[in-house]
């Protein structure tokens, strides 16, 4: 089961009623955030989520918007006596972004490791769980921008009558379907010798900062959760979304159509925008399960034999 | 007349319900902001008051809880196609940090000017105010860290009969009055032929992240309202208080007392502080105009004669 959370909705500057747009991943006890702009880290507070188990922060990309609340998160963190390492990955220059904001925050119990996402699509675990992948994709903004999606793959079935007519120990059993080869005095016994075919996993994609492109109908396909970037609700605001690189809410709707995902959250609102919720209507009649992001919105994403 | 709002009340991190510790200051269509933590600028938003005519910014530290919010208030001042340049003034180190947090935030429409504090006191003009004089303290904390108070001069009161008993022309009065100095065919016109003695003008004086001090006192003495570092309300908490270089609501009752100031608010509150107000009467049966600050809390300043 994966958790998410959107902390915030909101795009170029917090405001009192709506913190800036930041997503929360929680899986199997660790915890991912994408992006952390001024005041994710009391959206998180106010949530109920802690900061600690964070192990991965991703960086869409460097404005203000979406890192400058980094620095008070990573001392929030520390004061919780967090120890383990913290992966922060992110477009070109993370490293030196990162530590350049660290002025203010330069002494942490813990390590920061980094990851420079560099192609135009790049793939890794989440730290110490094999069956998470991340997914960066880049999308297109006017600075480099990236979009992540994040897949969890599921196993097959462990076949019990198989396991038993090769007549595999049953304690053997509990260790294959984990996944590990076993040596045994009359051979090698591997985890295909009695695990089905892979079954369907679950798929969260992402993306604010960009116009409608390929990359992204690519990272979102099939998902089971789609957030995206949604600026702007009004139809007449279809120029600025394209002079400023952002999307508006049809724009979306026709993605997350194509893109064939079971639901979509909008978010990333224009200051501008007060109530995303009058859209929604056109939005749902080219995609019915399109749904306004807010502050705290959340959804447990499960197996589709688990829900 | 000076308006003041303590913007938040909160030390070491901002929580849902509590920003952190900040204070605006208006005075003749110009702004004096005092630090600047993760989500000032929302505070800020939320009181009405705009950020755009902040012409000086003055921080005390550089610990996070301070000075996290200052990209995002710049880039929201530029935003606001503010084009003046911006005073800010803080201790040994000033430019090297605001410049590194400007990673983040490099293209602004207006200059950035830096007044770094060396030392103990040092007095300045609010830019284009002659008469409205900050003063910069050394307070007694774990890092270089300063107080500030502010001194709005108050001109005597004109004498019109000695005026006229000089045969000064009427149309030469509101110039006189001004500060201007005159020169005419029969001599040279000075203010302090027409002026009375200097009335008593107002001061303001705040501090954060302090140990009750000389420094403090001196600053505060007779100011009409003190704002004041009070972490902790506990008296059992006088021990931590003196350990990590903060004040008790008691200590701080003290101070005010001694400097003989007209009222005080208390602020910069422990995050486990959750409910100020209970310990208020104590702290009154040491200084009964004591308050607790709150987020928002605002005041008018005036003349004594003009309240």
């Amino acid at each position: 089961m994966i958790d998410v959370c959107l902390l915030g909705c909101g795009g170029m500057m917090p405001l009192p009623y709506r913190y800036l747009t930041s997503l929360m991943v929680r899986y199997n006890g660790r915890s991912i955030l994408i992006d952390c702009g001024e005041g994710t880290q009391v959206a998180l507070r106010r949530k109920g989520w802690s900061p600690k188990p964070i192990d991965l922060i991703l960086f869409t990309h460097y404005h203000a918007d979406h890192i400058s609340g980094l620095p008070g998160l990573l001392l929030t963190m520390g004061n919780a006596e967090r120890t383990e390492p913290l992966l922060i990955a992110g477009p070109r220059g993370v490293e030196r972004i990162v530590n350049s904001l660290r002025v203010i925050a330069p002494e942490l119990p813990f390590e920061i490791r980094f990851r420079e996402i560099r192609e135009a699509q790049e793939t890794f675990d989440l730290p110490g769980e094999k069956d998470f992948h991340i997914s960066a994709y880049r999308v297109n903004h006017n600075v480099t921008c990236y979009g992540y999606a994040m897949q969890l793959d599921r196993a097959g079935r462990f076949d019990a009558d198989k396991a038993a007519a090769l007549g595999i120990p049953k304690p053997m059993w509990g260790r294959l379907q984990k996944g590990e080869t076993i040596e045994t005095q009359s051979g090698v016994l591997t985890p295909d010798m009695v695990m089905g075919p892979a079954r369907k996993g679950l798929k969260l994609a992402y993306c604010t900062d960009t116009r409608p492109c390929e990359g992204v109908l690519k990272a979102a396909a099939g998902a089971d959760l789609f957030i995206c970037e949604g600026m702007y609700g009004e139809a007449d605001k279809a120029a600025k979304a394209k002079e400023h690189k952002h999307m508006t809410f049809a724009e979306a709707a026709s993605m997350a159509r194509e893109a064939g995902v079971s639901r979509m959250w909008l978010t990333h609102y224009s200051p501008s925008l007060t109530r995303p919720e009058e859209f929604m209507p056109s939005v749902r009649a080219v995609f019915p399960a399109a749904e306004a992001g807010k502050d705290g919105k959340t959804a447990e994403l499960n197996f589709e034999d688990q829900q």
